[in-house]
């Protein structure tokens, strides 16, 4: 049994810092590096390129939309083609600092507002889709199971990953409850923890409603910001560990 | 005997439009595509190498400082570290759309102010020359052979060519006449096709203070804004033909 | 009789030329100024503000989404706070110019998408009309009657102004249709100014579905971009002459 | 005897945050509120305004060069044109959020790049002034004496307050000691300190060089970063107090 344990990595920019990227970066087994659209800039991005080679963490792309003050979370309508070309441009930028490092890029997983509305809007799933398949087939799309961007990920044919959270709710179709409903968060670590551990060992979870659904989980996103946050991996890991379960990237097992 | 024609495309952004890159495309062997920092966004660059793809010509990498208002034509001081990952990035963003069409990089030039910066500040030549060297030791430095830039890539081993411009006067060191000195610019167009075909057979040009100096050419940089410049290119085209000189591009020669 | 002609004006942008500003100007008596999001820069603005001085022409703030490469024509989602803070921002920055130069702020016309989404949506409205509130009570909101943005600024004891298109077709509810259908667009210049001329005259136009419906028209939208629309304006002008109604702008009948 | 503390504030910028402005703002009489060019964004500033205003403390425009990656910290070369505009700009962004909450703008002080360029270029100094004067002669021009800002500011007519930095040697000119050579940096609290009061009560400041030199001291510039830097801040104002020195905001006494 393996899973893979991603974070969303490189958000500094300028003069200004986000993240405890040299803590979380030796504790996970995937990073998604954001490309200098929503968060990020090219010093920004070798840095956290050098940082992960180092630890031989796996690298993916982080897309997000081009709005540096919104840090990508606010909704932006593109049309198919200006989706397609900024996320291929993005996803070509990063790689640049692979090659310049000799390690390859593993996966893409969109950020924000634009992972959130190709989640739903399969026109944009499949902008997003048709960029990697155009630059690399070999890259994972990483993402929900019950959304567009994996369902179209394995329409168009590309390799797919399943990413489920530990500090989220579910409905009973597979999607996040939203933040702004009661009960979206799982505040809990010790409850946070045994449900990724189920989703892990027998793909299942209780929806918000009660009611065990099924969940597909390839990857478990964690948040690096803070010592809490760092506390709660290390205590996934170990309890990983305990129940037998492999932490390894992807690339081993997808 | 061999002479490239390279010249500046790509540079419209969003609703604006700029050039007429699609009857210029037919008429030069290489161009210098930017990349979304000084000019150009994902979606001119996507349009930008299928229409170099279409006509066969060759493709460059135009990377720019990272000012939109000021079209990269105003000095910016940057770090080493930053103009290395920034022109790293641009790279890689521009490969992007070459890898998604299946053509091949040929080349980088740099843009405006980072080009004549570049050509007097061996510091920064060579934070530009290690980026193209990371990203692939194939790619050819375009740029005066009278200048840092050159000089860096040869040095640090990469391939070279020499670019030389019809329309401007040198001085006797081989660097261009500065545009706010009178006789800077060469108007009369048959005097500046004389000037370029005797810098590609004879390897001279007449300096301004009136001395032959050496010059290597390589490819000429011609512009491609308005009806006059396409009859200018024209002109070149017809005039290297009668002379039994090669209009191909660099990677045929280099 | 009155009626106010009102032109989106200054989007140019650094090297990038766009509209006839200066054929434009002298035809119209209010333009909207863009302000440096969408479009317009502060080079730009400035010139722009000298030359509407120089014809006696009103100056409006023309306030857009902070996305240049979409030209303020993609919907983004701000919250109410961003909205509101974004609008002010760019009216005190055109006002500087204003300033300098010993001219008068008259009205805020929002630009594009921002325009679209707050003419349904009554918080963007009311974000946008507070932000003209704490600004300057005596600004004009200059829209549609039958859209939020006029609805919260008379709410909100603002001056208003209400506008009309000469080249849009209406629904039976007073909004323009959509683009994407057929008929929307007016494309016989003669019937365009005869509905402009019955808009004025009769408060009154005939929707896409047959119907007379209501509207109210202080000032036309007409656009500068090429020769044809220039005559168009010119037709307009010479109509409402023959027709005894006097163009003015927005000030003096408001 | 007067003295004024000022100092940068408002420099975060969307989901970035930086300084410790809630804690400053008590503290200084004067601020320096970023305009969203080189730091800050319009909610930003519209917070810092309120900010400000509730604690009484005096508002300064402090315009930057539009590099946010940079920070303003990087040499920008604007034409004299583009530099006027530049600030102009963001004077009349500042102002609308000053407007809002009721307040005035007290002074400007250019940021980093532009105002270190503009302290030893004269052209660069008059765009600035003129910019100034253009928007509204009652504003102050906050710089150190030994400068063209300063220079430019007198001879414009403009009324300006020379600032003195605490933690920074001179040379005998009455420059600032370049921070790449050594001694740059007085990093003992309480010789700063006493240097602070010596500049403030004798007029008089001893150079790296060793000699006694004459320096104007109307603001002393502190930083807000950090517990160290606002305990320095208490300690001049205690020390200030001790010595009968009142701690007042520029206009109370330029």
């Amino acid at each position: 049994m393996f899973i893979d344990l991603n974070s969303d990595l490189g958000e500094s920019f300028g003069r200004y810092t986000l993240g405890c990227d040299e803590q979380v970066v030796p504790l996970v087994t995937s990073v998604n590096v954001a490309c200098g659209f929503h968060a990020g800039d090219p010093v920004v991005m070798k840095k956290t390129v050098q940082l992960a080679k180092e630890h031989k963490t796996s690298i993916g792309v982080h897309p997000g939309f081009d709005d540096l003050q919104g840090f990508g979370r606010r909704n932006m309508h593109l049309s198919y083609e200006e989706l397609q070309a900024c996320v291929l441009y993005q996803i070509g930028a990063l790689d640049a600092f692979c090659k310049a490092e000799g390690v390859n890029l593993a996966h893409v997983k969109p950020h924000g507002a634009m992972y959130n509305m190709a989640c739903k809007d399969k026109n944009m799933a499949k902008a997003i889709c048709e960029a990697i398949s155009q630059y690399n087939q070999q890259l994972i799309m990483l993402a929900q199971e019950s959304g567009e961007l994996y369902r179209s990920a394995k329409e168009m044919g590309l390799r797919t990953a399943a990413e489920v959270f530990a500090d989220r709710a579910y409905e009973e179709d597979g999607t996040l409850v939203s933040r702004t409903k009661p009960g979206a968060m799982i505040t809990d670590p010790e409850e946070a923890i045994n449900r990724v551990i189920r989703m892990i060992t027998e793909g299942k979870v209780r929806s918000i409603t009660g009611r065990d659904i099924s969940v597909k989980a390839d990857s478990v996103c964690v948040h690096g910001d803070g010592a809490k946050a760092l506390e709660f991996i290390q205590k996934i890991r170990s309890t990983c560990k305990e129940k037998g379960i492999e932490i390894v990237s992807l690339s081993a097992f997808i």
